[in-house]
């Protein structure tokens, strides 16, 4: 006999192991299969039962291993054969993560769900960098935009952001980091600070701190690619290195 | 001898104990001292040496125990007669919490510091609720904002935030709630879901569910008061009682 049915989506927070809450850890060991994702570190299932089977959904190189609605199905059919399904998310699940359509897909077929939330990329990468997204008397708010929408495009909310002073969060946007810098030059903020952070929170993080008029050129120097947060705004200043890292690129470009 | 002097931030997340993270955990275990916010479980208390010293510095009912200004030196005091500081935070430490005031100060005094993140209220809160901050098709976007800013007004974001289809996510917010209606009122969006999520993830939680219309009034009838989220976008719509919580509303006041 398998046990209820149920779908559980937990988030796994940004890079390594050990930023997962421990609500996250208690709902693996209750699993009796799991899938997961990209971002995910596959030291997380040895929080699972053993005998448990683990199934990668996610997609790498831009590859998807499959579709939503495959994995939509895949949800549902695990849920009704072998009981609590674990969906293992990085970050949090309902940021940009498309956790409400497995959880919608699976309500239709009368089946539980619960979320356990996770540390958002969008904060914890650029937090772990030392880059505080709030600091009173800089910013009173923080915005994040994904960079990929569905239909491919830039999200028109990135044009009303680089009008504004909230510290601005893009995720997923590195494919699209020239067009972002357009829109912010457009609004003569060539000064703002800008980092993009790549493999967050992982051994092979890296970092590009510049400014808007610089950001293209040293994100291209360090070979800076995807997954990647990109951060823009004043409390990116706040950054240890960031004098540094510009002052190094004034002197080579002098 | 003490152990070496080091502060930690460690944001706890919302709610109960156990949405904070496993390496949250594990500094806790190895604290020499604790500094404590109003909105910690103090059942997290109990992961720390049973002989470490647990100092409650939050703020009950508007009354700060201690001033930034003492919280800081006391930081920095214990830091170097005890060792290793734990500076527990409900949420996470950057979002609005004053994080990196602390950070800088100690820095002043050759501290070394860290920062753990944990589940910002801001996108836990909702999500624990069932609101999903973002969803593909609904909204790009989501806009956290601080209902009390260093001057006391209300942050100018948010008249620019009622502006755009970003989920916008208001914090410590709840006393200003007719202003912050008003600006979507002069925006035309009568009808814009809103919920007001109170004591999020805790056992005595309450939510009200409205329209920027009816939210103001639905809030006193449920006597809504801080700590609460307050969430306002489309995506508001997607908790599964919204739509009875409006008809009922409607059925009340016909």
């Amino acid at each position: 006999m398998i046990s209820e049915s149920k779908i559980t989506l937990v988030g796994a927070g940004p890079g390594g192991t050990d930023l997962i809450s421990l609500r996250g850890l208690k709902a693996l060991a209750k699993a009796d299969i799991v899938l997961y994702d990209a971002l995910v570190s596959e030291e997380l299932l040895q929080y699972c039962p053993q005998a448990v089977q683990k199934i990668y959904v996610g997609k790498r190189a831009n590859k998807h291993a499959y579709s939503q609605d495959e994995i939509n199905a895949m949800l549902v059919r695990f849920a009704l054969s072998h009981g609590h399904v674990v969906r293992l998310k990085g970050g949090d699940p309902f940021v940009f993560g498309r956790g409400y359509e497995e959880i919608e897909y699976a309500r239709g077929y009368g089946i539980e769900t619960d979320v356990i939330p996770g540390i958002s990329s969008a904060i914890g990468v650029p937090s772990l960098q030392g880059i505080p997204i709030t600091h009173r008397g800089t910013t009173e708010s923080f915005w994040v935009i994904t960079g990929t929408t569905s239909s491919g495009a830039i999200a028109s909310d990135v044009y009303q952001a680089a009008k504004t002073n909230a510290t601005v969060v893009i995720l997923m946007g590195v494919g699209k980091l020239g067009e972002i810098v357009d829109i912010y030059k457009k609004e003569n903020r060539h000064s703002l600070p800008v980092a993009i952070i790549q493999n967050g929170a992982m051994p092979d993080e890296k970092i590009a701190l510049a400014e808007i008029d610089t950001i293209v050129e040293r994100a291209a120097a360090l070979k800076i690619g995807s997954p990647a947060v990109i951060v823009i705004g004043e409390v990116v200043a706040l950054h240890r290195d960031f004098i540094k890292s510009v002052r190094i690129h004034e002197f080579a470009i002098s």
